[in-house]
């Protein structure tokens, strides 16, 4: 018998494997040439990840009283998978959104599919064609999800109880994506825009609905709901920030992305909101244009990201950030042990929280 | 208390609309920044359609003895609407996918975010923004389905036994439309592969499975479900040789498009594959060349479409296709017959059946 609570990244995969093969199977045989799709489907889903939505929901389940030794563990299992194919849809459009080249060190999925059009020299744009490709294998990754959760051998009131989690994950993280490119588009780069993002679609969506859909899923009381959402909210985006950190500092070796990547690519944080006002107060021009000028400098160099990093230290973005990140993690352990959740289930979250925000990648 | 046999489309409208509002407030109070998202997807929704899949579905309740003054006839037709939201998924990300400037006389979400954008001055290019924004939009939709669908209040039970129906319709329209940008990649011009595109992409999207999905809303016989499939099969396949010749030979004044639009698109159909099959085995090579010189070719004149039409005339490819939609048709009628479905569902399906292969629109 499988020990779920051991294992759980592995037994994730294992549904998935599963899932993916008896989903695909059909349409293969309907349709041949859908297969590449299918297949750069699954290899996207089975390639990677560190199955962090899954973990959430399976330890908020088991806070609220799932016992993995019971028959519907399973089902669980299956349901909490399900939204790694949420997050492939997520990531794989947009990386289409960004115009991105490669993920996790493989091309994306528009780019593979334009390169595959353009080695058979087919006819019309390889961009455009990869770029459908990509559109329409995260639509199929979204449905799949769908049935995927909704066909987990879960009983109907079980699944009913969790719809609402379901049901506000998938919009959130659409509206904190939609947010996103609104907000690099205005060039809105205030410290209130930055964290709004980070509230949507990393907080929301990586770890209060997650562990919200885990407790549902468990038929938990709305207080132990209430007590999981206040500490995904404030990991959630502690876990954010020290993204942001190791986006402009992390170690290339460690991260596997380019140093300074997150300066090239634009992405707004707290961390820059805060150089920028902080060099403003500071009256230091020299470090807010440093600051300034990098941001979607798509040709910044290694020495340039050095100046950035210095004026970040300098103007004193760093030491905020990093206090943030420590007072966020104290209050959301506060609402963890509000909670009062089934051991070991607070033992482990308070070990992801503590991985979450103190990692190196 | 409202008839819903006779007032379909504006019954589907009235769900459509208050799922809209209920579904949209929510997110509006937490972002209110992705509202003009919202507005762009209730707008597309409720701002034209046919509602075919809908009404396709209704009938396959009805027939299958589904009572419309039962408890549960609002549910079911809340279960149905959804349709039109994966049908705006599947259009909005179409036009991304083609590049559409509009559709139903408006300009495509991409189009209009690109606008919004442009106009306002704001960071970056404006067709990026238009496009991921559609994107965007399409994904909601794909998911506000599923929710619209699952929580239309019918027994687990009684949506239980429709999954299968609603698994199969969604993957196979993404393969349908996978297959769909393929062929035109490829540039397979063979009739088997404008058959291929038109049995995943039509028939099964647009009247097989809405017709499964009714029928097993009603707890339909396998039998009924298997005759249903049958003539949907061939109705959908008529359906859409209609629409191919509406395509090139439709009055602009009443389908609303420019004529010849298809042929500028290249838009890959049974009629231009036998067209240029039937050139070739009668040695006409200025029709087989007037024919192969139009498809895809953005600058068309209205002459030079006129000389398509006369070429695909004179080849025999109009008569074909005229002689293929009847008999699809008579084998269709015959398949809806052997489902003994109750009335009045037989004769509003055969007189949908009927508009939907002699429409001049």
């Amino acid at each position: 018998m499988p020990d779920f609570d051991t294992d759980l990244p592995s037994e994730i995969d294992r549904v998935l494997t599963d899932f993916l093969r008896r989903a695909g199977d059909p349409i293969r045989q309907v349709e041949p040439t859908f297969g590449p799709a299918v297949d750069a489907l699954s290899d996207f889903v089975l390639g990677g990840g560190k199955r962090l939505r899954p973990t959430f929901a399976w330890w908020g389940w088991r806070g609220a009283g799932g016992d993995p030794r019971s028959a519907e563990a399973e089902g669980v299992l299956r349901a909490v998978a399900s939204l790694e194919l949420i997050q492939a849809c997520a990531l794989i459009h947009d990386d289409v959104i960004d115009s991105s080249d490669s993920r996790r060190g493989s091309p994306t999925v528009h780019v593979a599919f334009a390169e595959h059009h353009a080695q058979r020299r087919w006819l019309g744009s390889p961009e455009a064609f990869g770029q459908a490709a990509a559109v329409l294998i995260g639509d199929l990754a979204l449905a799949w999800a769908e049935d995927m959760f909704a066909e987990s051998g879960l009983a109907p009131t079980t699944l009913a109880g969790a719809r609402p989690a379901w049901r506000a994950m998938r919009t959130e993280v659409l509206a904190g994506q939609y947010l996103d490119v609104h907000t690099q588009a205005t060039g809105d780069a205030s410290a209130e825009a930055a964290l709004r993002v980070d509230r949507l679609k990393t907080a929301a969506y990586t770890v209060q609905r997650p562990l919200h859909l885990g407790a549902a899923l468990a038929g938990a009381a709305p207080e132990l709901i209430d007590a999981l959402l206040d500490f995904g909210g404030d990991l959630g985006v502690a876990f954010q920030l020290r993204d942001d950190l190791l986006g402009v500092f992390g170690d290339p070796s460690v991260t596997g992305k380019p140093a300074g990547d997150d300066l090239r690519e634009g992405k707004r944080t707290l961390l820059l909101a805060l150089g920028l006002t902080y060099a403003e107060e500071q009256g230091r021009d020299g470090e807010r244009k440093v600051i300034a000028d990098a941001v979607g400098d798509h040709r910044l160099t290694g020495a340039e990201v050095d100046d950035v990093r210095a004026a970040l230290v300098d103007v004193g973005a760093v030491a905020e950030v990093e206090r943030r990140i420590e007072e966020l993690t104290g209050t959301a352990l506060a609402s963890l042990r509000r909670a009062a959740l089934a051991e070991p289930a607070e033992a482990r979250l308070t070990e992801l929280a503590d991985r979450a925000t103190r990692r190196t990648s």
